[in-house]
């Protein structure tokens, strides 16, 4: 989750870096022309169907530019949304707003993009009891935000990095001698928390891999017909993830054979983003937005 | 240019955490498998045709990690490739090779993809002396690497933020009390280094701006027909940029408008990536290596 | 403007390092005599006549150090002061007004002493329709705060730094081979938003440039004579700005050039600073403070 | 000293952020000319008599721009120098001269401003035994450079910081509740490797800092006569400071007082630069560099 | 002391990065079992004799990671404490709670340990005269922390790193060619607010220390009676410290030396932790802790 | 392994940081006697038995401060060394040398002393099969290396950090609802390469565990008879994890309980230090060091 100890501790210092990208100096044009304080609004509208992730994020922006902004959001992470939906109202000082407006969307953006796409995919999985996940083709420096995202779009996430989970792939088995040697070495050498994978390429590389106790064997440029051999053969005793270039297109032949975990690059590096757009920024006075109009 | 300079003042402490997001802690698998130096080498190769963007950035992942790694590129940003075609050869201790491979790749692929999709619009332009540019529409983090990109597809660049040049939009507009005072503001308060771009709704807004001294009018969600109407009214008194949610697939009919400049958003939010691999990493004998197989 | 965006993205860790700087560990003076908390109260006291600058950053050191600390501030910036004013009443935990009173006064007194230098030339420039501008000769780490400082003396500002604006001078030019090449190059490569600004020696160089389209023309170096000359010839179509070794002995002189724009690197490089005082620093009972003395 | 340790570990991040305060991005006026490697060399000009400080600073932002940068140094810090002297010869890709070229000298005016004011000081003082130092007023995160330069200069230091000496102001002790309490607390509070400092405003505190034991008295705001009655009085049972306002035009009168020691804030807050330059960049053919003109 | 600018300046960073050495993504367990604010509340206990430091740095965990963590200490830093002891009660969300737990505990058991352990020491030596202080030899990044824990066992500190004080050791001597050489560069070298120490291997050494004007003389890997006839010679004229492998086993015998300080390294190099525990764990309704249990 | 690429990325900020924490300005001492480079040479001698680690992390300090620097290793992490042997020779200036000594003996001993605590406690265990482990209770940002000296003592490491495995308490259990249903939601919510542990304190929630399909099971607190009893229950249906308060003292009647691992925090929380010393530090004139004292 992106909860209060994860924007605190991870996502607030890129979030902070993201927006001193974007004002080196100061926001000219803002500053040219509103010299003093001055209260707003301004409506997140949808601009496409599609499922939201981001909005602490997108919250967050504002509120590191400016104490007072608000975001009161409609919809929560996951929600599926509709072009035209008001997703939720932002207030606060109408320089933060328009400061902040850009990198709060090019987060929302990219991160609800990324769950509108997994979740296209986990919905032709449905059923198969295939669970669909991602990998580390993520974005430099956007990971945590980007595997959020796959989660709110239904998806589950791969292991986050080079030291949560051992995954012995071709040259890891080469320079070990051999797929139960690498299995051995890397018992021996991981925290016994960790889980191993094998990445297996045929029917020989899992036979060693299910001898040797791996946990996770990915078979990897199998055909069909040698995935659901060697998923026949492994028989539960570890669980098998499959992988290679899947995207919306093909993933649905998959659901057949009877693998445990199918991964996807693309979810993370090549989904386009949900359109989004702040609309109608506008003014408030703060008497009448607190008080109400005056009437008769 | 990412050239010494800015790798080492701007790209390289990204670089640096891209790798650490991915290294929480050590690389198991390969730490398991590899416990000494061991030389090796791989093919960088291309999985599609495209442009390329990014070799700095990529030779610098392994050399950030291991200082005898060493990136023989055979290809230069904005290079156009091949399906096949192999961009590099990478060589060093096989441990920095593989624990660097999905950072580097990271880079390289988005960036290359942004390259390819740019280079696309690019050609679909020619001929008309319309200038393709992006836009502040990039990824959190990214920019740099991104706007770099667009370079190589033959793009060239909007401002790099809110700091570099002023953009004077509806609410800025409604802040200052029409076009004539927000113009004059900006005048009156930004450097004046810096270019004055004013984005107008219609004729009126076009006028003012033209009258206000604006150095670049942005036409925003006119017709065909008001936009050239206002590059005729403005008549080389101001640089014009379109814009708008264009894409591959409208970019043609904007040729005629007369404008000098288009302004394109998914050249970095929606372009998917451009698909390369590390293939064939092998240990390599040094003595071999230096000095040659040793022959009859 | 050094508002809350600004100086939560850009001047805070800037302050917080110059703390950082008088604070390695701890005040060990304050923490001997001071073991709890004491509300206590100051007077900011104006030394000099002059023109006041950083009140803003003076604040945000003591709220840095301490939550509850507040300057009531009785200027703003850009206000004229006078010998004996007094500019601010700060108030707040004794130890956070002991330990922060240094680089308070250290940042206010040298922007103070930059916006009185710099009111001092404008004053001598009245009238004549010159603007004074500051340079890139700055004290390193301190741009954003003497930019901002030379802005409320009623200065101007040239390019922020090396990557906002294009400034051409005689070793770029030599590297392009001529003006018109250098300019040529520079429309080409740099972001169309980006001004072209061209430092000319003689009239051919002045010739040139016209010709290439530069937008700022900087006569360098040139007898009053050849500048006349040369705001004649360029006729508006580029900006004139003139530069070289403007103190407040010599500027008057420059008013009859006709150039739109005098930058002056003494600004921020050898301003004195302007003397100010925290006074009168005692400890308050906060009861008294709040609720008034009980009067019979 | 600015040896390799002090360089690496404090001065190095310092100069390292005064680049990127400079290039946001890249520097565009120089990438837009010099697309390739072109080795120049420049010559370093002393443009005024003076005092040098700050080559190290100077050599290592070119270094860390560039790992081919050279700065020859004819002359070392704390050297006298004269108008139109060749102080250095820089060579390098002509990118990173250009580029390094104003922080470069930013800094070594500056400090070198400071050690010609310095030295001008110690002049006037020469034959008394009064030792000139600094003080705290100096400017925000150049304190390292300014204090150094101090010495460059001939004078001395007072405490970096408020965590390496006790320095018991009016403030302290009147928490304390007069100046042998404040001292008894500090000698309990503070290592017992720290001076103890009490800055004396009459004679009765003059009295019971003695009495106390302090290590060092300050007599602040006294007349000359009451100063050397106290001079008198201390008779070397504690080193004895005097302060106040001090600059060129009054320091010489302070040599009769008898004290050990006139701190000086001007040294570091209205030194005006030392006016130098980089003169006469240039390309050089690196063959003919390397091994000479060919001759007949 | 850890007072709020302390903890703001130099504490809150060290705290922030134990956190996020804890904390790479996220808190899996806690995240996949508590997915909604829950309010919660424990009790921290002692589990052993001792003295208690740290209790600002272990609120300050939980307050860094959630704004409505609260603890309420029952104790204060320097306060003796005995098995069993309740000593603070902590509330907030069940999930802050859980997340900072451990590093919350890792850092006071550490300085309540090294409390504790110099406090022992302390108490052997009552009566003596003779003051415990601590050494350089703290763990890397923990000197802070650590030397705040010896002052709250009642121990004092030594210098706090090689910038604020002057100790010349053996090689230190040899490199200037003698005590008498090595003081007399020191005095010209250091600011005149800087003790000077020399290390003392022998009664010729001691005698050119004194000669020279040494503020402190360390006794070095002397005998006993070569201690007690170099304080006799010191008679005062300087402070004596003595030092070498002090454990609470031998410290008593050097009651009787006659010297000012003795310093101890395993004061924070091997003091073993005091066992605390965060216990009772458990979720509280927020009405009825805020309103009480509704009664009849 | 910390090899070249964990120290870029990981451990060399934390070796810069602790550098930084004892040379807040400059080693004054140094300086004021050594002003110009001094080539010498010092032996790292051992003064106990134990077992080194941090080799490569005692090298690093100094390379880190000089670049000639040169650590000759003459024994490897993990081995065994006597008191009085020779481990290492240090060489380089002698300045980086002084400055550096205190930092790297800190690093080094406090590493070794560890892995000398874990040598003898799993010497201990030899021959019984419970391997033993370490915990998260390290020292606040010392956990990469007290980790890893864990391992070079011959231990091995239970998970890094809360993000890397799951390990449900007694209070995420008590969130859940019971240990099936906070597997469940584990299983659910974690990557699906991670392993999930479970606290059990009695057989009950054992015999739950292993019906959920926990991967470990930690017995808590439990008698050796229960202990016992639950390692015949789960019967190689999960790893089982037995911890508690273990010391060299009373880990050895844990051998027979069957369990798998056995987890002790004393390890890195309470092993003192492995003495080490630099001895002989001396000058070395670099002619005669680098071909040799002159023959007759």
């Amino acid at each position: 989750m992106i909860d209060e100890v994860t924007m605190k501790l991870r996502a607030e210092e890129l979030i902070r870096m993201a927006l001193a990208e974007d004002v080196t100096g100061e926001d000219v044009s803002t500053s040219a022309v509103l010299k003093e304080y001055k209260f707003g609004e301004a409506d997140l509208i949808c601009k496409q169907d599609g499922v939201i992730a981001g909005m602490p994020v997108f919250a967050h922006v504002f509120t590191l530019l400016g104490e007072g902004a608000y975001v009161r959001a409609l919809v929560k992470d996951g929600d599926r949304v509709q072009k035209g939906q008001l997703l939720a109202e932002v207030s606060g000082d109408m320089r933060v707003l328009l400061t902040g407006e850009r990198t709060a969307l090019n987060f929302l953006q990219r991160m609800s993009g990324i769950a509108t796409y997994t979740a296209e995919l986990v919905r032709l999985l449905e059923g198969s009891g295939l669970r669909l996940v991602d990998t580390r083709k993520t974005t430099p420096n956007m990971r945590l935000f980007e595997k959020y995202a796959v989660r709110m779009g239904g998806g589950g996430n791969h292991r986050f990095n080079l030291s949560d989970a051992v995954l012995l792939k071709d040259n890891h088995i080469g320079a070990a001698g051999g797929v139960k040697e690498a299995v051995a070495m890397a018992k021996a050498y991981a925290p016994f928390t960790q889980k191993i994978e094998v990445e297996a390429e045929n029917m020989d590389m899992v036979k060693d891999a299910v001898a040797a106790g791996a946990d996770i064997i990915m078979l990897d440029n199998m055909t069909d017909e040698a995935m659901k051999e060697a998923v026949a053969y492994i028989a539960g005793r570890a669980l098998v993830e499959i992988s290679g270039n899947v995207t919306k297109e093909n993933v649905a032949r998959l659901k057949t054979i009877g693998a445990d975990v199918v991964s996807c690059g693309a979810l993370t590096h090549s989904a386009p983003i949900l359109d989004l757009s702040l609309k109608n920024l506008h003014p408030v006075d703060l008497d009448e937005a607190l008080f109400g109009a005056e009437g008769e």
